[in-house]
């Protein structure tokens, strides 16, 4: 992974066979990053894991052949002392269809490009919410 | 909704039920936002209408199941002194395809993660142009 | 092209006819971006050509009805003294379902709304890596 900023702004640039959703943890950890968008993705990601919510639990989907990126959005916040990362994705297919759903994995292919957007001084929390079960983003104190 | 900022940068944590784009109005009424971008937002929807523009008037289509939402992005302006949002998305559906175009109206279900950047100062109008039959972004002032 | 900045922040509305990613370049140029990415893309296009990494060529897809512009994004460097753009994109197809891949090249349709965010001081590279066929994103000196 390259990562340059500029201030709150990140830029990155994902190597041949990094996984997402972890370098964007890594990324996180190596600079302290608490509170974040993920705000722009592309690329092409091989071992996609894509899911659909279906009100009680993620029914998964994988992709076995390399897909383009064509977006990718969410947030890192902070869970239990380590970052939680949570990304939706649309992928493009070999006949120019797409598929698009929660990203649970994926290995990055020729290169992913991204921007990270930090909210600095800040701590994005996601506590598990019981009633629904599953982890929600709380952005902790607003104003 | 809550809603935290960073200079022009907000984060948005939307809650079940609020509806979507009349909460994008609500911040921009709250926050006196006349120019904006929204630049990500992922999360789930349901009761969506998307729409596409086939020349002379927009065709809707409704989802009635809930989807992902996987991307969300437009623009917040000022029409007749009123916030005008403009919204395009992209919907995972329980197969994992997908689903895109204009979004007229949504729910949110269990959340949505969502990031507004601002431009300060500034004000961008969304005048009605008969030649189209459509309200059309104008940026004001260049430079 | 209507542009304004706020910062390192560009939002811009594309007018009918104009060219994509020949926009982009053009912005690059006249405000002397070296270095940004392409964060949020809506409006319509028409004569669109999306196109698919099969490992060894990009497989086009030319669109030939209008299309809703669902997402748009990338980034912008710099090769061989000139602005190199690289953008994915979603589109949304008259039944509502969608396309998605990298975007070679379109025409604007009514109109186009995007955002751009330069990294200023900075120059990402494309160099031709020769070892995959195609030009990948070097974001320089890192930190």
């Amino acid at each position: 992974m390259q990562a340059v900023s500029d201030g709150p702004r990140w830029m990155l640039r994902l190597a041949e066979g990094e996984r997402i959703p972890e370098v964007f943890a890594e990324l996180a950890r190596a600079h302290g990053i608490r509170a974040a968008a993920v705000s722009m993705g592309i690329g092409q990601l091989r071992e996609v894991r894509l899911a659909f919510w279906n009100g009680s639990e993620y029914v998964p989907r994988d992709i076995s052949s390399p897909v383009e990126l064509v977006s990718l959005a969410g947030s890192i916040a902070e869970s239990d002392g380590e970052p939680s990362v949570h990304l939706h994705a649309t992928v493009g297919l070999a006949d120019h269809s797409s598929m698009a759903g929660h990203l649970i994995s994926a290995t990055v292919g020729l290169l992913v490009e991204s921007m990270v957007v930090a909210f600095p001084g800040r701590t994005f929390a996601r506590p598990f919410d019981e009633s629904v079960g599953l982890r929600r983003l709380d952005l902790g104190p607003t104003g």
